[in-house]
């Protein structure tokens, strides 16, 4: 790790200098960061309990070990659905416990921490919010494991000083979800930086993610992205699943079908084991 | 305004075609988005009574109308000085009494706005927080300016509907301060984007601000850039100064001395005066 | 200038190090790099003979001392209108010369240069030519003064390094020129940097050109950043002119009408005047 | 593919919809675009006799189809070691052919394409050149290979129409390189985009190739590259290898030893196979 990562008295706690081997936690029975490529799956937002139950029942019997939903969602605009908030937060613990399945929601506002870690087995820390340094050191104090994802136009050492944040609260559960980089390439949303993965894995210790649904924005590719990001070093996958994409309330155009999904995991399968991994 | 940016039953609070005059409202005795291009100076952070009472008196005798003054400093690693807090608010507040120069502070943290609102005359959203949607909303209940920074890699668009945010709530005191885009150019710090200062004049009725200190984080480009953006038609300028910019413990790199500043100040007046404007 | 814009065995032939007084050369009798802001108008191509003549007439009568033509235009498609060719460079030439205007005109390939250099008395290499190394060594050998525009994502030491071929080849007549540069911004084509132009200036001696057209592609913009450009020290000016813009072969969204170029130059006049300068 | 992808009196050449095979052809006995992920390995720069022979002979063993090695080329200043020219092409075909590999270097200028074409079994386009329309016009004429490097800042749609100018011209043997776009990551040299390789194939029916050297420039990177690369879809691989990477002459951090040549294809193989291609 290059000097500018050093702190004036030691390494980083990120840092695989401080901390060789690579960082491993449970959340449930699931164990991030070992063998196993994770693989989280869900609607952009929790809609309804009958849409959130169907899409959990088909993403877990393709695979998927984890159900993701946001319930208090950031809009670019005030007036796009918000999202259900603390409803939609019960509604996806309720189907979370039913089919066996941690649970992963997005928090927004440091208030509603409490709320969160009433409901939610994960917390993540959105794009927008990655250097949200408020929010940052309050989740330093919490004992949940939280998935922060990488600013829309962060630097690798940014992204890993933000992580520092938590870590130096006391909170050593973090996972670092790259979501794709802010370019001026029309046809997709983000540019998907797969050598961030492989950077980062090299530079830390922490579990890496990545969410190819948000970085593409375009839904034939996210199987491919999700195969290069395994082939990358990815430890965990999170992808967007919604029984009916064009009726979805957000992000409907990168959304897989359950069948896209199934597809998807059949095609993921070789690769992780060609890494000497698996997917479940 | 392009159709991206009406809402369904109208238009966007914050544009141009909603309201066609130019918004405009005191600070204590300044009028911000009139005739006047006013100035605001002070160091990136508040240090000491001593340093900010010298800067204070120099850059008010060069012409600066409001003091700024950072006391919560968004800073990118834990490790780094992350400014003096309330301490910090409480000189700045008194200094500001003193010389009679409203003040202008950073918030960072939305369980802060009552202690900011305590002691500053207006509250500034930095770049990293321009989509902390929970902190907009909150700043759009209380009866203060704010500035709102443009986000490091943010469209105009998401600029906008960020300041639509602190609208839509019911304050209507909003300054958009353009302070620099991420780039790739390693020279300057970020790409100062004066094309987005005319645009949002012509898209938005709010009073536009620039920041070349932070925009090119480098002291020979201060003034250029300051004169620069008010020929683009910026509303105010605000300008990181500090009396020993080597020893400063945050930015020292992109503050003009005092004697800088003042120097600033006289090339800006006849580019004020020939944009039909007056400095003060 | 920072060290790795040094060579080994000295300074760089561009360096305000290796020569501090800004260089100066005549194009007729139209002085470059002087206190007179030069400004050169016309149309993105030569489309007809009437056409040129028109807008030529009302460009200088408004105070335009330079006139503008692609003869040879560079298109993303190769489906697209690709400019008239040795026909357009001769009919530049003729008006200019009727008019008593100095012509510039792109080259786009080495094999054109002489053909160039027989009717255009400024050659102009684009964007996408920045680093045509081959392009650049065969200008170097020319006696002509040529317009060396920024590439579309180039750092200002890459663009300085190509004039830098230019110059090592013998010729020291380069003109820099801003035109934006690429970024996620979908409201403009390119983000016009001007502490590009602030900085150039500062790092070396050659003079510095800036084409608000282009950088914006929003006909608005261009006097506001005509007016920061000069306010920022830019040399001279390059604009596009039609009568019909509407009807142009190319780049109509960003043209002036020659009402909007003369309206223009009313306005840049007093801030010219507030840098010490003229428009001529 | 989208409307703007369409030219008025049908479909553009490279698209998949005017022709839905996806392009093969063979370069002496290897064939690109089919079941086999073509690797194109060595130097940067053709150096010297014996270290290309100790080069092609080691990436041949370890699995390499072809040899690259650039004899002009394109570097950032005049200053630089600019290539061997005609005496390094030499080189380069004679120990191709007596390797039995076939041989692929730069085109920088127009000029120079039946050199290259005597000696070089596939040209090469820098990304530097990628909008040299004049270069591409003339390679179109040319029954030879053409690998069209990504521009710096290219868009997706830039990079298929300076394609199709290729096209255009009559010649359909072009492999579409990705190696990186500009950002503002300082870690790695350029932002590898792998969306970029997977929505290529869905538009384009053209071979895609991804250097993964260039994209990162650093060293470590380059096998989780490939690996991803290969996942995402790639036809063909070009790896940058030199026998004492800290003595090159050029992007010597970048280059692999032919023992980390060997190791990469070692974890090349299982991927390739998990995608139902091979190596060779």
């Amino acid at each position: 790790m290059k000097n500018l990562l050093a702190k004036k008295d030691g390494e980083l706690l990120v840092s695989r200098i401080y901390q060789s081997e690579s960082t491993q936690f449970e959340v449930k029975s699931c164990l991030i960061g070992g063998e196993q490529v994770m693989v989280i799956a869900g609607p952009c937002a929790v809609e309804s309990e009958e849409l959130l139950k169907e899409t959990a029942f088909k993403v877990r019997a393709a695979g998927a070990a984890m159900l993701r939903g946001g319930a208090f969602k950031p809009r670019t605009s005030p007036y796009s659905f918000q999202g259900l908030g603390e409803k939609g937060l019960k509604l996806l613990a309720r189907v979370g416990e039913d089919m066996n399945m941690p649970v992963i929601s997005e928090i927004m506002d440091s208030e509603d921490i409490g709320l969160l870690a009433d409901y939610a087995d994960i917390l993540q820390v959105g794009a927008r919010n990655m250097q949200n340094f408020a929010l940052l050191r309050k989740l330093g104090q919490l004992n949940k494991p939280v998935v922060l994802k990488r600013g829309m136009s962060a630097s690798i050492e940014e992204w890993l000083l933000a992580a520092e944040y938590i870590l130096a609260g006391g909170n050593s559960q973090v996972i670092l979800c790259e979501r794709g980089v802010r370019s001026s390439e029309p046809w997709t949303r983000n540019t998907l930086d797969l050598s961030a993965v492989a950077l980062v894995k090299e530079l830390s210790h922490l579990p890496v993610m990545v969410d190819p649904s948000h970085a593409t924005g375009v839904r034939s590719l996210v199987s491919p992205m999700a195969r290069a990001a395994i082939a990358a070093g990815a430890d965990a996958l999170m992808v967007e699943v919604h029984p009916q994409p064009e009726k979805a309330l957000s992000d409907g155009d990168q959304s897989l079908t359950p069948r896209g999904f199934s597809t998807m995991m059949r095609e993921l399968e070789p690769v992780a084991r060609a890494l000497g991994r698996r997917l479940r």
